[in-house]
């Protein structure tokens, strides 16, 4: 009998720290993968094709859409996310365990169409005002964004309930030792199928 | 609305190290307590009474047992063993988690009476032949009484199925990390309820 790996959901409103996070996690547990996101959206300075996401064309999206090679995907701020259906099932084959960071709308498909094995994890900012102070600080968006990112995290935060486990990233070391917790303690979690 | 702590229950077969590891566990994690059983077997040489157990007669245990005063009590190698109902719902209350090292007799019980929010944790040994040889090293049994534990272990493990988790005890380290991601998981676990 093959041991597969488990596919950790990881959703958070823009800010709250997910992608910080998951990449310390990635960094520090052998075993865990991240999926790398295709879009449409255009690169961010510092961001690496292949690495960050895989940026491909509206047409090249649409033509996988409809191949159905996404396990899920999301049209954000008008630009198309979707996770490759064959990344993830490649990798929880092989026993590891496979890191999606998406957004809500994403998990909620994934949940349906993937649900067995799978973590669903919600972090969260200990506020929304210390969502936005993060947003400022960060200085990739103009405050309209910001405002309406903020909106969105409001929105957001009423899916929480749909996920099984919830981390408040007030302060990053606690919050990176609670993730770190979910990703060991579900491997030892009994399969009860 | 109160937070409320959550109940542990870990069992092991003997030998397994599960009281070396749920000590670390109350010493190293805040908000951890242990329920101290009642029991009317003999003191071993270094137990303390209301430490390690709360020594009692037969007499007291069977009043105690008519009066519902245990949440789970079992009967093993001639004798009575079981968990205050007061001590452990008290601490619940007080949003300090709760672990009870219990055989798996007295799991099953928790697990028909107080099913909600307990987690149920098993440890187990890498091999039954790493059993014989830990017991063997403890030197506080003989060889028939090592003998009829082995067969006992063989029988708890067929129990297994009905556990969340399972924790394999070979490096100490690993296991306790293990066990302790385990606990600090649960408390970001949600709340299906």
């Amino acid at each position: 009998m093959n041991k597969k790996g488990r596919l950790f959901v990881v959703s958070a409103p823009s800010g709250a720290g997910k992608t910080t996070l998951c990449e310390e996690i990635i960094k520090r547990l052998p075993g865990v993968v991240r999926s790398v996101s295709m879009t449409t959206r255009e690169k961010r300075p510092g961001e690496k094709n292949g690495k960050d996401y895989s940026f491909i064309s509206v047409e090249e999206f649409k033509k996988r859409l409809k191949t159905k090679e996404f396990i899920e995907y999301a049209k954000v701020f008008g630009n198309y996310y979707g996770t490759p259906k064959k990344f993830v099932e490649s990798n929880l084959n092989k026993n590891r365990d496979v890191v999606l960071t998406i957004d809500v709308q994403g998990a909620m498909q994934i949940r349906k169409n993937f649900k067995k094995g799978c973590i669903f994890i919600f972090i969260l900012p200990p506020s929304i005002k210390h969502l936005r102070k993060r947003l400022e600080k960060r200085k990739t968006d103009s405050t309209k964004v910001i405002n309406s990112r903020l909106k969105i995290a409001k929105k957001e935060l009423t899916f929480l309930k749909y996920y099984d486990y919830e981390v408040i990233n007030d302060d990053l070391k606690t919050a990176f030792e609670e993730l770190k917790s979910i990703f060991i303690a579900s491997r030892c979690q009994r399969d009860k199928n």
